[in-house]
């Protein structure tokens, strides 16, 4: 039997073991999260570890909820040290989930902390925690600087004035990560959404440019990619639910659906989807001719609970996976792009593992062109960023294309604390590595085994963008 | 290498080992099965072993059907031993499936056979067990009793007098475990079925109202709601095939498309999701109201033979899983209980396993209220009741949010010997807990596994109902 | 650690050993695959191993452009030794593809390598492979005696005059297969395609009937269906993008929709699912008249890059898996055809594995009729021919149905070296098998276990055509 979470936590052979010595120190580029630029720019201090762990974080308050906990002690007015106590009576029959363990490493990591979480441990770690978050030198670059994040990639609006990215740029503090805004157009493409015409509002005061029509919305989302470049941006990322693609509509068909939008008038789905079509094909040329990265997640349903939307507002808990046919749109798309020479270098995520082999298999449609892992199916996410899920992941890959060329992990969190998930990362891939070579799957030549690694781990992300 | 299903089937490893003893003796709550009330009531006796197991088991009966048995050996006229040997056949080379495992399991917990199912053994195992099936003691109640079934819940149309329940209740025999009724209104569903005119009127008889619209039809589903409550009743169940849900429709649309069936005529598609989304939306109030458990399943493809089912009618073995998205819909309908306050205890299964990330995460949606495992994705079902298909539901329910909160297994069956299904549930349950302590993902404190594996097992689902 | 890929590669216990032990040496039946009668007609000799392992090989081709090699070097003009070189680069890295087993395979048996596939040994390699294939007796003949393909079964059109095969049948050449065509009538279905009409004509020419409506078109069918079964052929296949089924439509219907598309005319979706209906469930009736084997493949998204299919053409490497849903389709065309009693012995294939369940209950629906394996759900196909794939397809299939009544596995392949496929196969089956009864699962009974892996592995498949 082994010891609870020790050392070689998940690394259940000597290949394994090896292979994880040789990535374990390399440092992390979180190409895709959620972290706030504000907190990064005024190097943030915390209250407590109530604040840092449970302030935010939708996955913690999920299980509490499951847990019968009330939710006065989730997002409510609870004192804090009761919404923690919560918290670790939830923690302790938390076998299996991926949460349980990123707590517990993350226990270590920041706060040097080896027992277990419990609802009896509770005030214990509460204390040794608070007391550490106190002193001078706990702070959101304390935290960063930590973990060795070479570089992160926050996730922005267009209409977003980058004011905290240029303070984190020209404060360029020694051993804090740089900090790049990912271009996020939802509301741009949201037009079937009421806040639609005050958003563009929004969007022209930004670009300066007055945005009547379809050719002034393209000028104003010009001059804001331009912007984000000038910040360092060079990533995209949309959130298609699904995706929708009309062969058939054209520019003009989406000009008018904007005018209508911009008038108050309701659209059909062909107008919308006429809208969506040409904005997003015409958005990829654009990244591909500033050589960005495009990011696509499918496959989300969100806020589902109505009742509690209006409480607590999105991403607090109540979304969840959707089952949609997607395929055909998705290629077309891509096709799209691809057909006009525009394509950019691209990375898929779904919601649903259960297109794992569909994106697998999408990926190889696009690959080619003389660029190395040109099209991405992106890490396990969300939902799926766990031990199996990672498993699937890796061997799926495998299975249908070159898990050598993987950019592997990021956090898509909104938490400081969670790069210990790198290392959770890490430790499966060793593992899943190892454990082909131990079964005679592949030559146990360790100088190919930490290059392949060693590429998921660091080198490839670093390469892509 | 392990000896064929010994005292550690299943158990690989110290932690598991431990675990199972601590729960196997524990009493077995079936809330959901399709067993006969009036055998129960009657405490019926059996004619032999053909009649017990290949009776009315269409697992067997598929299997079969693959192995080239002539239908006469299945449900046709053969003789039963010639069917029994035809089963046994069959049997010996059903490598890898669950049948194999039960029956098994049965042949030692019934009748203490101890050896292998072959065709070579037919005949022994068909003297064995009717020389025991033929003594006076071995009934209903007897079998019912060996397994320690504390209630168990028949599944039962509104219009049933329930009859049998009572005479069960009236009688309080001692050591037979308490039966409840569920209320499955299916018929009262299907509006889109020739047989709904009919149905309406018996329902209308049972409730002795008579039934002429949408109000009557409500105060008569009331009245039957009271009566099952009555009687024990605190079950609902609906077959969702799919789940549908417009938004739009509102009470007045489903009185019309009512008004028309009734008269016979034919429905719009439009029509038939109105009266279906209006009435399951009121319907789930009741629920709620009475503080009973609602039940959805979900992705079932029924009588997909029609030569078949001409000559042997529904549940014969020629339903299969489905493929439809759903999740919308579904969302939906929670949702719009939820958001009145309406929304009761609910469990949710899919036929299909692709949708097992899906529910997992959906529960997660209505999660909370202070109610602990206020929503569950319901056990393994039908198809899935396997050793993986419970593997990977424990899995994946870990992933996604507490397996210590899960209600655990139900048998489903029409069978009275299917109830080591749940020492099969127990035995995998206890496995894959002790193969994450063994594995170092969680501590191995045996006072919170035997907890967690308890309340999975048994005290969970007490709470729940 | 275990060595890699030695003698008892993806075997990992004494069971495992023994099961294969038993079946390895057992002739092989490639009951479907793309092999070019030509070739074998003319006893084809190669130029090196370039042209047979990368001359039309996608798997390599997809595996190449993830890594980044210019299509010069793939599909294009660059020296064959730079060509193999570039694949060897890629190979190294392919850690957990199915292609690096393949590959590594086929070295060994066709050319006795023992060694790895890297960059190094590319040039060593390429010279030992070269000085074979140079060698008198190294044909098409000499690879297929090789392997013991008893017979194998190439897909061919109806307008095909088969002169191949009758070369190959009427040669008759001492240790070479028997060739069976397939009749694949794709062009004849595809009626919504520019090149209906052209089609038809060609194939009245091969039928000598002037095709001008529903009915010529049968009689021309029946008549082509004829000559490829007096050519041996006893297998259709059919790909169904997706299944489609009007139960509302008659021939009536098909045969208006036939005379448009012949016209030039364009047909609204319903025209053109009203001939697919009916002509597939016409063509249903003639195999099962003939007694011959229908299998439909389903789930396939073709040629999603259309700059590289003006390239390069279909099956290059650019299709991937598609996601729509078939299940309610596919049952109806089955029960068609059941209801009438024409249901020939069918397989079915999906090429998205998370229909794995689906079709494995499907097939139960229409088991029966006392021929044992009657329905089949098809070994993994094409993305899912690998470990992972296989060992699910296999724990599914036995959850839901007889794994012993299964006729196990195929190339699918265009290529003259893929026979070790089989050897593949058989290995994770052996392994399979030997879990189980390892795990106390299933009796260590070593006849019944040799009896059931032969059947899987060779004698299924040979009484089932």
């Amino acid at each position: 039997m082994r010891t609870f979470m020790d050392d070689h936590f998940l690394l259940h052979n000597g290949t394994a073991v090896d292979i994880y010595e040789s990535i374990k120190d390399l440092p992390i580029i979180d190409y895709h999260c959620h972290l706030d630029p504000k907190a990064i720019a005024e190097n943030a201090r915390f209250h407590n570890i109530t604040e840092l762990w449970l302030g935010g974080d939708h996955y913690k308050w999920r299980l509490m909820r499951h847990n019968g906990v009330p939710e006065s002690h989730i997002t409510g007015d609870a004192p804090d040290h009761e919404k923690f106590a919560a918290f670790c009576a939830t923690m302790q029959d938390c076998i299996g989930n991926p949460v349980f363990h990123w707590a517990h490493l993350e226990l270590k990591k920041y706060f040097g902390y080896d027992g277990n979480i419990t609802a009896e441990n509770a005030a214990e770690i509460y204390a040794l925690c608070n007391s550490q978050i106190e002193r001078e030198d706990f702070s959101v670059h304390s935290v960063l600087k930590k973990c060795r994040v070479e570089w992160l990639a926050t996730t922005d609006d267009p209409a977003d004035d980058l004011g905290y990215h240029k303070q984190i740029r020209d404060a360029n503090a020694h051993g804090v990560p740089k900090v790049l805004p990912t271009f996020r157009p939802s509301q741009v493409l949201e037009i079937e959404k009421p806040t639609y015409a005050a958003y563009i509002k929004r969007l022209a005061e930004a670009a300066n440019i007055n945005i009547t029509d379809w050719d002034s919305l393209r000028a104003a989302l010009s001059n804001r990619l331009d912007f984000f470049a000038q910040m360092g941006g060079c990533i995209s990322d949309h959130s298609l639910e699904p995706p929708v693609f009309d062969p058939s509509v054209t520019d003009n068909d989406a000009a008018k659906a904007m005018k209508k939008a911009l008038a108050g008038e309701g659209l059909s789905s062909r107008e919308i989807v006429a809208y969506k079509t040409r904005l997003l094909s015409w958005l990829g040329g654009e990244y591909y001719g500033r050589n960005w990265v495009m990011q696509l997640h499918m496959l989300v349903q969100r806020n589902n609970n109505s009742r509690m939307f209006k409480l607590l507002g999105p991403d607090t808990g109540f979304d969840c996976i959707a089952d949609e046919s997607f395929s055909l749109a998705l290629a077309r798309i891509l096709d799209d792009m691809e057909s006009r020479d525009a394509l950019p270098r691209t990375i898929l995520y779904s919601l649903n593992p259960t297109h794992d082999d569909l994106l697998a298999t999408m990926i190889g449609n696009f690959a080619g062109r003389g660029i190395r892992g040109r099209m991405q199916w992106g890490c396990p996410w969300w939902f799926n960023d766990n031990k199996t899920g990672m498993q699937k992941h890796l061997t799926t890959l495998a299975n249908h294309g070159m898990i050598s060329t993987f950019i592997g992990m990021l956090t898509d969190s909104r938490s400081f604390l969670s790069y210990p998930r790198h290392e959770y990362f890490r430790r499966i891939l060793a593992q899943q590595l190892g454990e082909w070579v131990e079964a005679g799957e592949f030559p146990r030549d360790m100088n190919r085994l930490s290059k392949i690694a060693g590429d998921i781990a660091y080198y490839n992300v670093k390469n892509f963008f």
